[in-house]
């Protein structure tokens, strides 16, 4: 195999570091295009110093002058969102590892697409908000999308070697986040601290927040519809407290395949990186015995209406996921700044939902527009 | 697809029944070429008025006199195991559905294999006894062997569109069967009819004792090694008491596949059947949330004498697992007359080990003989 460019989209994230541990174990196979962080310089410079990448892309002129300071002319420097946008325009790289958080990661994406490179999916949000055009562009295009999320990876690897018109349900597990076991009347009341306490998985506020409304589920559940191209009566979700079974799919026989391991991100990036083949690694050694018991749960719609919402707006389609997207995006930074109660999330959403119109079939200037109409709406 | 021959050799038995129910699902797919039975005269009347075979086997004269004259004439007769033989080798048939019981299978099956037949084996003792000489037959024959246990189906079925070098471990599951929560001692006193009662599964007596004792997870090891030419260092039992996840792959990166499905045979035969497709139906509709939760233990070699004996005869080759098989399909019998105590049954075997001859790389003769050697050691 001849060695793989790799563009980083949010390297100084948590899937970005995982990344990066994952071509530190392959040098021979793996090495880095670039690097783009929004805030923390410091842990840039380091990842440049090590990887020594062609292009690196901050987030504005101070940040660049800091980095050009620290670390003088190894590499071609981009600022900003059309900073972002051009270095996938122009870079050298076989994979694109889409890893911002949020709407920000959709232009860029959109990039690597026309370009017609394989895009490593972390950023489920390009899916959600324009997962017709972007499927549209893939086979326009001949780009690959090979999902990152565990649960999304899961599901690929499980239908590996089967045909998709075969395919009875997904059904995509959720460790039910840590209030599971909470009451819905209990949910109004929890504080950002214990919404930020995942059981399974150490991740970003943002997506740890997701996790605890059900969001994230929500947002996955759109992911999976457009990635694997079902309906909406053919994605279950089903609760799994353990987060060792990733997710299944159900053929039309009855039988049913799972992925499964102990959580560790870096099994899904590197299954992305090097699919079709999978490279020998020791990230994960998972014990059933060890282990001893998996169990499972329906979710509770009426407790979680994120996840309602989810279902909901993936049967409307248009820009309702563009709204529902933008509009929790918006809440949850209101929630992590003490602004809204937890329960309010899902408030604020339902009622961006029923006053923002909904168009169908948009292009990505409606959809950018939605999306900016949605969080003036909420910000208000 | 064209409409294909389905031999079945062992009608009457199980896995003979859930194949016609199979095939009763999927008329405009298969048709009965054969029907073979041992000693249940009616029941094979009833199959034979229902799926109008071109070819009927009995076991002897008498049977063949009975069967002739409640159905005179609309079929070819072939009578006992030279007729079995015989049978497969003129057949007209697509597939080989191999679940007579013990070493019976073997012959005919080998006749399939000749003929460059799909073989959809549950006789594990072919491959059991005679791994080497059935594997270079399939390769210089164009054969295809295709697994029917749930176990060996369900880790096909995790490898379908994997690269067998990228396999790192086999998780055959075991239910640990009805006396999994006894002690050593207590084991030694359990009757037949206890030792009959298997916790998920209703098969046949003579695998219903194996999984008592365990051999049948030992047999299993044995036949995995074969079907997926792997040492024995890369195959592992993990108890598993729901048998929901009928056994499992892990790869190299460190993901598991699992195959599940709530138990039910005529899934992993259908497969066997229409592989590489997957035909719709409705035999089995898991459910994890209503099971609740799954467990799993590791195994007690020191409890479970005859798994630890099938992976020493694993490494040792040669005739030791058809000394193995033959021990056992008599201490089998002796126990089930009432002759034996349970816990004997692997004394048994151990001693045939101890005193029969291993011989290294032996072609069939040798085996017919080893077997013949041994049960006439077990009966003294």
């Amino acid at each position: 195999m001849q060695k793989k460019n790799i563009f980083i989209l949010g390297s100084t994230g948590s899937i970005g570091l995982n990344t990066l541990d994952v071509i530190r174990k392959f040098p021979d196979h793996f090495c880095v295009e670039a690097l783009t962080a929004k805030s923390n310089i410091e842990l840039l410079e380091e990842q440049i110093l090590e990887f020594s990448p062609r292009i690196v892309v901050v987030k504005d002129e101070k940040a660049a002058k800091e980095i050009q300071k620290r670390i003088p002319g190894k590499f071609d420097l981009f600022i900003g969102d059309d900073g972002l946008i051009e270095a996938t325009r122009v870079g050298d790289y076989d994979i694109l590892l889409s890893a911002l958080v949020g709407f920000a990661g959709l232009k860029p994406t959109i990039e690597g697409i026309k370009r017609g490179k394989r895009i490593a999916l972390a950023n489920k949000e390009t899916l959600v908000v324009a997962g017709e055009i972007i499927t549209e562009l893939c086979n326009k295009n001949n780009a690959e999308i090979l999902p990152v999320d565990s649960e999304h990876s899961a599901i690929f690897q499980c239908i590996v070697g089967e045909e998709s018109k075969e395919i009875n349900k997904l059904i995509l597990t959720a460790s039910g986040g840590p209030f599971f076991g909470k009451s819905k009347k209990e949910l109004s009341d929890v504080t950002v601290e214990e919404a930020l306490k995942h059981p399974n998985w150490n991740m970003g506020s943002k997506i740890t927040i997701d996790s605890a409304t059900m969001m994230n589920k929500g947002l996955e559940i759109i992911e999976a519809h457009w990635l694997f191209n079902l309906r909406k009566e053919k994605i279950d979700v089903l609760i799994h407290p353990q987060s060792i079974i990733h997710s299944m799919v159900e053929f039309i026989d009855g039988s049913i395949k799972a992925q499964l391991s102990l959580p560790d991100m870096r099994l899904p990036i590197q299954y992305a990186l090097t699919y079709p083949e999978r490279f020998e690694s020791s990230f994960t050694n998972t014990n059933l015995a060890a282990l001893k018991e998996l169990t499972f749960f329906n979710p509770d719609f009426d407790k979680f209406t994120c996840l309602k919402l989810a279902f909901d707006v993936m049967e409307q389609g248009g820009t309702a996921p563009c709204i529902l997207n933008a509009a929790n995006e918006v809440a949850v930074e209101k929630f992590l700044h003490g602004e809204i109660k937890f329960t309010d999330i899902p408030e604020l959403i339902e009622k961006a939902l029923n006053n923002i119109e909904n168009h169908s079939e948009p292009d990505l200037e409606t959809i950018v527009e939605c999306d900016r109409l949605t969080r003036d709406f909420i910000l208000e």
